[in-house]
């Protein structure tokens, strides 16, 4: 059973994830995407969306041509959990930054 | 070139495209489509990302676990062009109700 995230173990797993940051208003971390161009973004988009099946968490996201922005938080928690930052760690991989 | 259409015109197309509407405050179209799960959402994704990459004609779009949002503008003409009905209308025949 996951469970939210601790303020100190959020603002620990979040140091390690400089790109990301807190949502305003709302337990959830988001980060923003550039990429070359579409067929760049969509191929990134659809690696992580193999990934997050596999972890069967999954983010809410956004694309717009170039740009794609993701946000991540854990309904079952109402907040943030270690899933996400796990989830987070490895969107970074994908995108090649970490 | 692609031009803006005229406003009959655009009505004529949309009401060849039932599940779409205007965008309020923005000449753009709008749908949302609802699938099983994200394995099945995110597959009508990739089909419509590799049709508007061939169109060189891109969604703006959202999803959230099962959920699709699309929305459809063509930024060259600062609005609705034949290519948005024509998007909009193999976006539908994808998710297979037309």
């Amino acid at each position: 059973m996951v469970e939210r995230l601790k303020p100190e173990d959020r603002a620990a797993g979040l140091q390690d994830l400089p790109g990301w940051h807190l949502c305003d208003g709302r337990e959830a971390i988001t980060r923003t995407f550039r990429f070359r161009d579409f067929t760049e973004a969509f191929g990134f988009m659809t690696q992580v969306a193999l990934i997050a099946e596999k972890m069967n968490h999954h983010p809410e996201w956004s694309n717009v041509y170039r740009t794609v922005e993701i946000t991540l938080a854990t309904h079952d928690v109402g907040g943030l959990s270690s899933l996400d930052l796990k989830l987070a760690g490895s969107i970074d991989k994908i995108a090649g930054d970490a």
